[in-house]
């Protein structure tokens, strides 16, 4: 309520903005679910069905991965900002364009991996748009630390080490979306590993600057 | 909290309606990627069926921008108020009511622009629909400040300057929707501009009267 | 927090009930809008298949405003409290699964309404879930005051007239449901008038008992 | 937001895992109706269509009342902690993929069940299913526990309640996946039983151990 008084009026409460966020980021990630779907088939037919459904618990779980590893960066990023102002709420509003856009090429993937002339297609828009989730999270904490929006009690230490951690792995990134046009499945495999790469060393990171009770 | 010791019990907290609002706006613009959806088709068809849907992401771009237009504004609108009264919550509702029927009319735009016959059809209720979400928000921040729910330290001026962000562009949606009828594409094209002169002309006149730091 | 350090350990936070509840309220509202959808047709139908589509207009109408009351009502329930015990949890539990569920007997009124035989079972079903709705949410306000959950400011005269507002026209509904076995579209009707009641005269009446400010 | 100030900065905010968590529970508890359909069929054809849909209600009672059960468990769980750390919402996250991965096992055993050859194949991935959303529960708060993230004013009977409550019924569900491959049908109303003694047991013992005032 504090910031109402604010005189500087720009700088506008960040609780909205990670409601709405959240609110996203949960629907997307649990919209996936209603691409797996049991082709009709004949008595019996529904181990062999289910196991057959490979490519679309894959393309699920990529997705599910960097969607909360994108989460889970969003969360860190909020966590050292002390409000918003226009142009991150609009950086924001373009991140979730992006993720709420992640079930489409989820979809292709789920559908069209194994399919020797269209998955090239599927698995490329994939590596993009995975490419455009992790550039916009890092641009959106780059500007909030120019925009001077990060509480000035962080260190720049910590600064640094997120800034880091968030950078989008934009080689890697790359590297994937030409090796899909060759070999579709190992840049969806890879995908999968850069997302837990983005969820799991932020963790042990932290825990090297962090008090010995965690 | 305090609120609940309040003397007026009409103003009631923002806070639900804020929650509930941030829902409904999240899922409506999340369950639009659910109209993308690639057609049956021979081996190497995929390329140019996900190119032949750009209509769908066209009017997939439409409405997001134009539920993150009227996100923003809603969160304008809050920014500026102290509490809701039993008048802007069924404003509010009726608001919600438009924005979570937006896939619908976006989902006929997906299917229909190109269709020499229905597109109008299309296009025509597609701008009566984004016309009523830009009124409806307007609407809202007229009965905020006339019920003095607005918070008492905000300055005629903002409460101006925000009436005019405000303002729907009644007259250029009215326009648009008799264009339609002739050259649909055209029509779609000019509610993405007015979606995007939304989002942004409200981030460069904040600038102005901000302080430098932003 | 505060509650936190409360030493009865049964009355806990209202935050966490009030924020799946409005994420439960608002998916629930804005899944009714993926029933509606134009069978494929001929160039030129859409006009008349948009038109012809009215009886899921109407029970979209209906499911949105029985929830969006349901919320109102809900909102002002929860305004009152200070917290919420494991017995109210549980009734809202069950509401919830009704709301949820809602978005059926909605479908099967959109498309059953107008075919002689089976219009009359799609009513009955629709009926008795609003019925269910209203009828929970009532007992919960009950429960809420029976376990001295409503904040002790609360004026007696208050807590009667909320419990009156929110009595769920148990008779109305229940001659509704009988009608509906006759005449289904006066049924759907009636319940469209039953939720417009719910949501309007709330707003009157608080007025009556308002500064004059509002 | 006194915890950004923390020094201990692996220790966040539990707002926003909270947030994220209830989004997707009430996600996941709304889109289980999307399931529900009914086959097309001549006129009058609708009641013994609405009826013959039973596994689909069974499946979707099964499913709403073990999300609840694990919303009412999370709850509690967040009610006793003062913060989350790195490892917490990482098994907060498992614990969401699980939760938002249950409409699909749901929608096998609600086309499955009654399906001589492929019910078991079903009931087996539903009770693997279930299983794991609570296994994740119960180790969520062990960690919260051995991770001194539970508040200090809290007693160890409290936490040794709390535990026992939430211990899985490791055993139960994995007799009830073996039943399940000879008589499915026992095993998922076994499934809801366990889910109502997940529910409802919570609330007795509490009282025991709570003010005579509920």
């Amino acid at each position: 309520m504090a910031d109402r008084d604010s005189d500087d009026d720009t700088v506008v409460r960040l609780s909205r903005m990670e409601a709405f966020s959240d609110g996203v980021f949960a629907i997307a990630i649990t919209l996936l679910v209603l691409e797996l779907s049991i082709p009709e088939g004949p008595e019996g037919h529904l181990l062999s069905a289910v196991l057959g459904l490979w490519p679309s618990y894959l393309a699920y779980i990529v997705s599910f991965a960097t969607i909360g590893a994108t989460w889970l960066g969003h969360n860190s990023i909020t966590h050292y900002m002390h409000g918003a102002n226009a142009t991150v709420l609009r950086v924001n509003l373009a991140l979730l364009l992006v993720i709420s856009f992640l079930p489409f090429p989820t979809k292709l993937v789920a559908e069209y991996l194994g399919s020797h002339e269209d998955e090239k297609v599927a698995a490329t828009i994939f590596g993009i748009t995975l490419l455009a989730v992790t550039s916009l999270l890092s641009v959106m904490w780059t500007l909030a630390v120019r925009h001077q929006l990060v509480h000035p009690a962080t260190g720049d230490e910590e600064i640094t080490l997120l800034s880091k951690r968030l950078r989008p792995s934009l080689a890697l990134y790359l590297v994937l979306i030409v090796v899909g046009w060759f070999i579709p499945l190992i840049a969806v495999i890879g995908y999968l590993v850069i997302a837990f790469f983005l969820i799991f060393p932020i963790n042990l990171r932290r825990r090297e600057t962090s008090a010995p009770a965690v």
